[in-house]
């Protein structure tokens, strides 16, 4: 451990959602010192809304011991551009509908660094820091929850492209012929299938096309969820398990495209859809294999994240904080 | 320009192809000083191989002044593996059918360090170096020739990944039902469709399906190659043009998804078929901007290759001599 790092052994990370936002104050090994959340929404502005974050702050950051034992702060945010420490017209958010530049207004408040990234990255990068990909230097994080997000890192480094907005694999196009919509307004994408969202879809459209027994037939269809198909599928529900089935083989043809870029060392897959367990990742692993260019077969583990759901995303935005110089 | 570079002022790269094996001795603004080639097969032995290039070598090395004036080598051949400096298993050279540490035996018999990469990375490294990606951080270069390879650069460095394989865009899953045959041995690969030798087909089978008149239908079909398709559809021919539209179309659409991951600012084309010109590169432009996830839309160029097709490759080569630390 460096000398500043002695004096300054604390980052803030921030998990900004569109309904909370999470902080904790983190320390080097990934431990969270102290924790605080407030709403995101209900301010008329990001002004009002970064003085009510550093009201809440400002309790945990005397916890441990003011503001001087902080040496950054990190955030994972939808929309976030990194390069610009901006979050850009974030659509669930009211006071992020054009332009706010977070990371300076935080850095303003508090007098610290801060830097910003989007939510899949933090994760990726959290993943790097604390969880199943620490010591790789290439691997690609995707996450499932109601869309289908990534994080990839090669060479031991987050890939942000031109723009900073490389990593958006859950829009390579999937299905090319009558692809499902997709919330982005294109058709076929991979969210639109192997998102938790894609995964009720796809339940509805197999009950709809078959007179197959379900339990899930007991449900309003518009009501089922990915949990609900999980919970049917654990039960032997045969049409439930052929929805992870198509989903798990969609996902594994995807990773076995996405090899042909970074040869990663790991897919890590983290989520709600994660809980589903083997269900998914067996498909995921069986499509991958058949599926996947010559050179790289049997290379790549599939993982999932070992990081509790709830402070990971905290612990990748606090660690975006560490490497900032 | 540093001390080294003063004292050591050139590079000697090498394009080791199937056929022929090019050497050039290059300054560091990428003015080839002095070239020579041998044959690549002929030899019983990768040690024969080394002691004829060295003969041959020997020659323009002692034009530039001996060995003392030249810091490094760079070698770009197929199956290079940049990790481990080896050929691995190249299918089309006889002394290379299983691992040879050519990186180590050009190093031990001239007394420089010497890097190698394969063809693709090497056209990739040469255009950041003295091409139309000279300052570029992030870009994919893809090559048409007898198949489709990538080298793709993100924040300044060559992408390798874990086993020094990545990069491999020309076997993403095109065409997921009934899809053509690839050299690779699976199906759907966009190389399948996109190469030289993939145009060629598609030729052939839009003249098997249809009996629109085409002056394509004068050859002999199995005749038929990328560089007829290019003249005739030159000449107005419709069922010429169709193929570059197809062509044109499914590469558009590849390179769509292929900007979720790096969010490059440009695609660079090399390699024969991009004689064709528009015929090719504006139904690509077309179709990725009918296709890209909104973020990137208009946001990447299209290019192609400015280097000379014969020197490239060696400058190329020659450009991953200078990163030798």
């Amino acid at each position: 451990m460096n000398a500043q790092a002695i004096l300054k052994p604390y980052v803030i990370g921030l998990d900004l959602g569109g309904t909370n936002s999470v902080f904790g104050i983190v320390d080097n090994r990934g431990e969270i010192k102290a924790t605080t959340a407030i709403k995101t929404q209900g301010y008329n502005s990001a002004e009002e809304y970064v003085k009510a974050a550093v009201e809440a702050l400002q309790i945990i950051i005397d916890q441990v011991g003011g503001i001087e034992k902080i040496k950054a702060m990190g955030i994972g945010a939808p929309n976030a551009n990194y390069y610009k420490g901006t979050i850009e017209k974030a659509p669930n958010i009211l006071w992020a509908k054009e332009i706010v530049p977070l990371a300076e207004m935080f850095s303003q408040a508090l007098g610290v660094p801060v830097a910003m990234t989007n939510d899949a990255n933090a994760a990726a990068i959290g993943e790097m820091a604390y969880g199943v990909a620490r010591g790789m230097k290439n691997f690609i994080m995707i996450t499932l929850g109601t869309g289908v997000g990534s994080g990839i890192v090669v060479n031991g480094q987050l890939v942000y492209g031109s723009d900073s907005y490389a990593g958006e694999l859950g829009h390579v196009t999937m299905v090319r012929e009558n692809g499902r919509p997709c919330g982005c307004g294109r058709k076929g994408c991979l969210e639109a299938y192997c998102s938790a969202t894609g995964v009720a879809r796809t339940a509805r459209q197999m009950l709809a096309e078959s007179t197959e027994p379900s339990l899930l037939r007991e449900m309003n269809a518009e009501d089922i969820t990915s949990l609900d198909v999980s919970i049917a599928a654990g039960k032997g529900d045969k049409l439930a398990n052929e929805v992870f089935l198509f989903t798990g083989k969609m996902l594994g043809e995807a990773c076995a495209d996405f090899a042909t870029f970074c040869s990663p060392e790991a897919f890590v897959f983290f989520g709600g859809l994660t809980k589903a367990g083997d269900l998914l990742m067996k498909p995921i692993v069986e499509a991958y294999n058949n599926h996947v260019f010559g050179a790289y077969k049997g290379k790549a583990q599939f993982l999932v994240s070992v990081l509790d759901g709830s402070s990971a995303a905290v612990l990748g935005a606090s660690a975006i904080g560490w490497d900032i110089q």
